[in-house]
């Protein structure tokens, strides 16, 4: 669901007392996605003056003058056509900007163009958006139940003998047809060997018994991601899929039960490693073990053994650990989950067994 | 198509040159699309350190280690976790930089790692890529051609009694169906009234007759983003539309023919905003009037009254008027068109005339 507008005041509210901990006189939030957390704005093209107290003010070109009236309605709205010089006039004393996305050149025009001292801002809205509000986690649930569905749909059949293409697209227009704005990333969909590749594209290899078959897929709905890979067998698993379908499962549920309020993000890494290593198969696994999920199919927090935090609560990830052997196949189970204090609440909800589709 | 290696080759020993004659001992290309164009990779995360000889290392990270292997056999890979950490060791001496598009914080990170001297390197690969070469017109042609089929597919109807949403999706269908990889950008599909807003979302309303129905579109094939649009009556046209219709007609062909190598940009752009005064519509025409098109749905040139270039023989642009009265109606006419040393080429080959749809 669209966010309300009290929804949209209390995340402003709440970036706000952050800016104002961090001693600034504001923020200007140039990062689209950002903005469009703490607006509302779906554009291409806007930026959020955003004061300590959670008032703010919102700055767009002209194309975007009547959808800024409709979406933003509870914000001054400033039109220009250069951006920068409208921020710049704008800012004074001591303002926070996003230099992680800012590039080099436009943080020059601004410094170039305002007396105020900018400050590198640390990523408040991201670390704001780690955690989903009920709208949000309202979108991410009905992209993740679309999703799901139209797998289903696609494993129902007919596999063998189309292509990898023709498999893919069949998947997207499902998605579509259940009521996806759009599919959340470009589907990867890995037949037989292919399945070695993490992000494989799908081409014209066409689907044989025997083939393993992943699909890593997902539907966006209100902007918002969902992430899923399944890998089932076209016809009979043999011995080795059967292995290493297991050893992936084994450990995408140990990860999943990890996933709960305050648990150290490192550990989560390093348990699932520990799993894979024990089964033998640590060495094949070469992609990074999750991500956040929302308004980015990639956002914070980041699984790795190095990161400092912990999880929050209502925070969405993806659990993703894979074994890929080149030249033979692999297999990658992923679901999209919601932290809570309690029992992961895994929004991809489709049983992770083995499947052998006949 | 996909570019052959030659022609890799030949885009990395153009660019090669500019920065030799920038007197840089590297470019180091950290943009996406420009990684792609100069290399042919299509992962996202990926960089090339280039040489002024046009030789060039490449660097991604474990995910893409098989992919970089298929897609850029000719170039050395270096496969590394931390592309910043990679970047850094490898340059020394006086290196360009993306600034355009670098963060503040990458931009810190590489200073605080390398002793090398870093020098913004004004957008030496956003300049090649203006000229086409033949693999990019042909995959541009292709689609426009795919885009310009489907809406023919689309306007045989029915529209009536549709919603923006349904016709949107069917016509997204269509060109992915015809073999598009993708669409190009989100459908901007509004009837009736909505078709003043210049970049509307599709909704629920149902297309009735006497509605305008404004279809901004495109299909992308090999990363390559056709880029159309058209508006029709639904029904038998009225007068008030047959003019606004009238005026961006005359204001679009007039920018199409006048779409032609060593044509100054700033000059095109006030030739048709003098036409739509003319006609005593311009106070409505609040968007830009076209922009260059290819691995980016919008990029290098831009129209604008300030450009201060004029038009290289090759570049692929959009020529896209538009008059919009809020609250009653508009009309956008758009052609994806290539630049010759002669007459326009419009690859989007549709006719511009009013049509009625029964």
């Amino acid at each position: 669901m669209r966010p309300t507008d009290d929804q949209l005041l209390a995340r402003r509210a709440a970036v706000g007392r952050t800016v104002a901990r961090a001693d600034l006189d504001g923020l200007a939030v140039t990062t689209l996605v950002n903005v469009r957390y703490l607006t509302g704005f779906t554009g291409s093209n806007g930026a959020l003056l955003l004061n300590p107290d959670g008032t703010g003010t919102f700055v767009t070109d002209g194309r975007y003058r009547d959808q800024a009236a409709l979406e933003v309605p509870d914000l001054e709205v400033v039109v220009e056509r250069d951006l920068v010089a409208a921020l710049a006039s704008r800012l004074g004393g001591r303002w926070g900007v996003e230099t992680h996305t800012m590039s080099v050149d436009t943080h020059r025009a601004l410094l170039d163009a305002t007396d105020a001292e900018l400050v590198a801002a640390e990523r408040p809205v991201e670390l704001a958006r780690e955690v989903k509000d009920d709208a949000e986690v309202a979108s991410l649930r009905e992209a993740c139940a679309i999703s799901v569905a139209a797998l289903e749909g696609l494993l129902a059949g007919p596999l063998v003998g189309r292509s990898e293409r023709d498999l893919a697209r069949d998947l997207e227009w499902r998605m579509l047809g259940l009521g996806a704005e759009a599919i959340a990333f470009e589907t990867i969909l890995a037949s037989g060997e292919n399945s070695a590749v993490p992000h494989h594209h799908p081409g014209s290899r066409e689907v044989s018994p025997g083939d393993l078959l992943k699909v890593d897929f997902g539907a966006r709905v209100d902007g918002y991601h969902a992430d899923c890979t399944r890998t089932v067998v076209v016809g009979h698993a043999d011995d080795w899929q059967r292995e290493v379908h297991a050893a992936v499962r084994r450990a995408q549920s140990l990860g999943v039960r990890a996933l709960r309020e305050d648990a150290p993000v490192a550990e989560i890494d390093v348990a699932v490693r520990a799993d894979l290593e024990d089964s033998g198969w640590l060495e094949h696994f070469t992609t990074g073990l999750g991500h956040g999920v929302g308004l980015l199919i990639h956002e914070d927090p980041f699984f790795s053994a190095r990161h400092a935090g912990r999880l929050g609560r209502r925070t969405t990830l993806t659990m993703e650990p894979g074994i890929y052997v080149p030249g033979r196949g692999g297999v990658r189970i992923e679901d999209t989950v919601l932290v809570t204090a309690d029992e992961p609440d895994v929004l991809t909800a489709l049983t992770t067994e083995l499947l052998e589709i006949v």
